[in-house]
């Protein structure tokens, strides 16, 4: 696991899961000192100020600000903006809920955002820019993806593989074993019994593939 | 939020709700000095004493008892008490299982229940009387309507709105931004991917309209 | 409930549920001196070596390891195991993760394994050998049969009673006052809403039987 991140942190993203992190980061011990969006619909989130778009990224870095969360649901965006703001010379620390509970075998990459209450099992491994939401539980032996989101409440039983930029949708449910590909979107409250392909949109009890376009 | 409960508190109602509500008042430190039931099935509830019906509460007033919790499952039933008791000059303070974690943004009315491990996210305001059971998770942006009833281990996403007297069944999820009208009723373990209009029943994953009567 | 477990215990099992038992002994301050497993698929699990099949106990035994925890998913196996290892003199004690919350008023059997954040309510009586998995919510007034499994995630309403050797799946949910059957199975994701009979397979929102050897 990587470091605590340091006390003052850029979020990028002003939306509603950017208010749930910068409350994450004050329950570490950690300020957010400004928020970044090109186009945000107020001034400031939580009493922090929206500072613009990446341009600023720059002229903080030269302030000594050199940490940053991308805190955006967009999964695929969220990667190439993690990649992209590495690039510039950011830190991406883990954000992680003092609420949340993480095995000691658990191993976790950089960029990450464990919610509160969220529970992370022996021997899971979450990968770079995942998002554990909110007591979402991920059980033994799993492997979640880059720049995956695990929905809140969503209960993954022992040794499922969650691929890169996969949305598990809120409240779903996974069986032990199974593969959940890369691209792929699980409808809220789902029940994932079987592998779901790369790129699927799936949903139900037990899920099955929908055609693009569905509501989930 | 309304100030933590003073130390002795009747609670109307002895069924299963009241028992669970007994426990969260003992361990914020309160004591239930009392019990408010026309027709009990038994004399006590976890060692508290059933008093009679709602005539003995004027007499508990003048004997210096002014907190009250209304602890019946029934949303309608629970906000006409509510009033009432109020009304008798009784104060109906928060009940805030201690293992509970609220937001600091969050917003409470009063005579709110939040049982044990609910979590209550960024700004999400929740109104009186209303019943957040047992690990139910209420994430950012909600709106939860007086009376409402969200059950034991419910999944709001964010930017949810639950209307008045609304219950919302054991294990459902909610997805984004979905609009639930007053008067509903979810099945238990549904899954609400669309708007809902006021006094509808809906059930299932993704959840549909059930005729009425239909087992929920 | 049974003594909290003595600090040197020997495990039966070495698959994925054990490792999760290891990790709850240890955050109880407990240690796990070995594993057994007749035919492991490695040497040692989370640090922990496997020590071979049931022969090595008798040993164990005479070392004065007198404390044991069944930690095998298939249900019926570990009943029978279970007996069979308090015959050779075992205490079999539970195993209850520090997270987890249980009620002032619980009631627990002995042999019980209760996972990290799990939650067991008011009056609810859980009997010998029952796993109650990751954040399982087991409301107010429950039974929980002997080696009955409610899987990771799972919320069961108030007055639910679930049979003996009963699996309740991942993420499942059950409606208050529900009877479910001895030897059943409840598919993943499923929304239990009226009673199920002993033996029966049961999948989906709401709940209905399933064919034998339909995925759940």
């Amino acid at each position: 696991m990587s470091a605590a991140p340091s006390l003052r942190i850029v979020v990028i993203g002003a939306g509603g899961h950017a208010k749930v992190v910068i409350e994450a980061v004050r329950a570490q011990g950690g300020e957010v000192v400004g928020l970044i969006d090109p186009s945000p619909a107020t001034s400031s989130v939580l009493g922090v100020q929206i500072l613009g778009s990446d341009d600023v990224l720059q002229d903080l870095r030269c302030q000594g600000i050199d940490t940053a969360v991308v805190a955006l649901g967009d999964n695929p965006l969220r990667e190439r903006l993690g990649r992209r703001i590495r690039e510039l010379g950011f830190v991406l620390p883990n954000v992680v809920h003092p609420s949340a509970l993480l095995s000691p075998s658990a191993r976790l990459g950089s960029g990450i955002v464990v919610m509160a209450r969220a529970v992370v099992g022996s021997e899971t491994a979450i990968s770079d820019l995942a998002i554990i939401n909110t007591a979402a539980i991920i059980d033994h032996d799993n492997e979640i993806g880059v720049a995956a989101h695990v929905a809140p409440g969503c209960a993954l039983a022992g040794n499922v593989r969650v691929g890169a930029r996969a949305l598990i949708g809120v409240g779903s449910a996974v069986r032990p074993g199974t593969r959940i590909g890369a691209d792929t979107v699980v409808g809220a409250g789902s029940a994932v019994v079987a592998d779901v392909p790369d790129r699927a949109t799936v949903g139900g009890v037990p899920a099955r593939q929908l055609r693009q376009g569905h509501k989930v």
